[in-house]
């Protein structure tokens, strides 16, 4: 009684839900603090040139730079003081020809003067009159309108991600409400006989509902809003039922299915009947994590994940986050990777590719990968790693020296 | 009229700091829901034996080994059935010599077996026999009792942050509650002249506050809570009380200084008068963000950054994230760093270390790190970058081609 799945590879599974998920229209606008990490709703251009006046980045004195052209420390130029610039306020004068204007980092260029001579350039002859040991160009030390950003410019596109350093920008342009996309809500239902709450006193045959919680984690991480839908039996009815009511309040599904054969061919059954398309993949080319569900009620997808925790886990890396980042508009994107010298052989059968967690640990300098061998069914291998390494589809192993690419997690 | 630095390491700065800090003593208990990215206040063990009964790993029959030794296609051992395992309850019955009972992943081994055979290595012969043909070995395609994680087992030490696959392994043990260190109160207070709130119009001369905005969202993901405070004028004395209000109410506080000179003077005498230990750097050789500076009052970190948002951006990542993984109880620990290609010579004087943002681009599945040259005053220099490269201080640069660490942000 060998299951029969139709195993398809990472690239093809994630096709064909790609062909039937598309961003969600959901938007909110949200104030710059409560923004990070969220993804923009539509592209934002700068209403302003930044910065909106010449500024200096010197301490030093606005000058004409074609009144220090020749200037040298034996041969200074001399010029005339003729104010100083207020910080935070234009200032109320020119500088003429053979005048100097005290100015401080970030004030704004007077008008007459083109650019700025470091203090560290200059001396105080006597109260009104400084000396000038170096020439400057036009615009040295000076950050002209529109240098930092032009008005009217892309500052970032439909689906970008705003990190500390975008909210940033957005301030300093004047943008502190964004229009970002509204988490995708994400229905979570585990399921088996033997699985019960984690704070439920188990009895002999019983195991704690873990993947609940490692799942609403990574949706969490990836943008989502978890909601929790509770432990269904291995009873296709009920499940069928409670799959239904999770999925009409979310925007995506996802199961853990039962372990046993006959609980993942009932989930396999319910997930068909939630809504066409249906089933699109029943089965990966992958280790842990071949019997994963993929499917699609209208444009809501539903994962069936497998019951083990690891195997869970490596599936919603590979399946579930980027259908998250494509619910939420964000483009396709590997999470990105580091590299690391393996400790160990690493042992793959061609035709599938297999993922090993890895501890991180740096040695003299050197980052090293050791793999942490485990069943998929123990949860404490994956806390006990910091990433995977991935064997490619046609390799049969990795040996013990590679330098690999680590995902972390 | 230099600044009169003295300036030091990364490494010494650091130093100087950790020497006054030590983790806060606040703490709460967070659901495991709650507690994702939270940080342990104490180590847990295991209450229990994970999993608590031998655990099936397959679809098959629960079997004594010993009746299978030997057996082949040719010459397959037959074994009389004597129940069917229930999934999530112990079973009832026992298996004696020559018997076998069905079993599904995840089910607890009957009381006399030993090892599971896997279903496709078996035949009915009848309805109460089976058929054998490949041996298997005692506990095999079992998972022995405490195999994931034994009661009494260190889990996770203090300072620890949580990650989803352990909150997962918190739940399979049955501990849904989770001690955690409270997140530090960190007062952000911009200041300057020429600084106005983001939501204000600009005059002339005038910026908007754009540091409170980046610092707020890498205090988040650093772990603490941001308190903004606001943004004080150039005016020792108004400093001085906004800064002494903002420290009184927070475990750290990291003021953005105003950028001119002047304005950098009073804001490191502001800080020398919050409190002894005062100030314990002042300047640290690196580029951008060499004037910043490191102090403390009692144990209560003070950082006075940069005006410059990307200066203030980096010596955040090199000086406030570690403060705040000490004030949290973590132990010290580099950025995860990746490796790119160098598409541009990155020029860098010796004495100093040098830090350029860089964009990753990848191609023909080479990551090629492109330097995003800007001047520091330019927030859209960090907005178009995804990670810094850092030149040693005794390098003069980088050459192009070469391969180099990319700490992300």
């Amino acid at each position: 009684m060998p299951e029969l799945f139709q195993v398809v590879t990472i690239a093809e599974a994630n096709a064909r839900l790609s062909a039937h998920i598309s961003p969600l229209a959901r938007r909110e606008s949200l104030p710059l603090h409560a923004a990070l990490d969220r993804v923009l709703a539509e592209a934002l251009h700068s209403p302003v040139d930044l910065p909106a006046f010449p500024r200096s980045t010197m301490d030093g004195f606005a000058v004409r730079a074609a009144d220090t052209y020749g200037a040298s420390e034996s041969l200074p130029a001399y010029l005339t003081l003729c104010g100083e610039v207020p910080m935070g306020r234009a200032p109320n004068f020119t500088v003429g020809p053979g005048q100097a204007a005290l100015i401080h980092t970030g004030g704004m260029l007077p008008p007459g003067s083109d650019s700025v001579v470091m203090i560290e350039h200059t001396q105080y002859l006597d109260a009104t009159t400084i000396e000038v040991v170096r020439p400057v160009a036009i615009g040295e030390n000076v950050i002209p309108i529109g240098e930092d950003v032009k008005r009217g410019e892309l500052l970032f596109p439909r689906g970008h991600r705003l990190r500390p350093q975008d909210l940033g920008g957005l301030a300093g342009v004047g943008i502190v409400n964004v229009p970002v996309v509204e988490r995708p809500q994400v229905a979570i239902l585990a399921s088996g006989d033997e699985v019960v709450p984690a704070d439920a006193e188990v009895a002999p045959g019983q195991v704690r509902d873990i993947n609940s919680y490692t799942i609403a984690a990574m949706v969490r991480r990836a943008g989502g809003e978890p909601i929790l839908c509770g432990i269904a039996p291995d009873d296709p009815a009920v499940l069928e039922r409670m799959a239904r009511a999770a999925l009409e309040a979310a925007d995506m599904l996802v199961l853990s299915a039962g372990s046993s054969v006959s609980a993942r061919d009932h989930t396999v059954k319910v997930i068909e009947s939630l809504g066409a398309p249906g089933v699109l993949v029943h089965g990966v080319a992958i280790h842990p994590g071949k019997p994963t569900i993929i499917a699609a009620a209208g444009n809501r997808p539903i994962f069936g994940l497998p019951g083990n925790p690891v195997s869970a886990m490596i599936a919603f890396g590979l399946f579930v986050a980027p259908a998250l980042r494509r619910l939420q508009g964000m483009p396709d994107a590997d999470p990105p990777a580091l590299q690391a010298v393996l400790t160990l052989n690493v042992p793959s059968k061609p035709g599938r590719e297999d993922f090993v967690p890895v501890r991180l640990e740096r040695r003299d300098g050197v980052l090293y990968a050791e793999p942490v061998f485990g069943k998929s069914n123990l949860i404490y291998t994956m806390a006990h790693a910091d990433g995977l390494v991935r064997v490619p589809l046609d390799l049969t192993g990795l040996y013990a020296g590679t330098t690999v690419d680590i995902t972390l997690f």
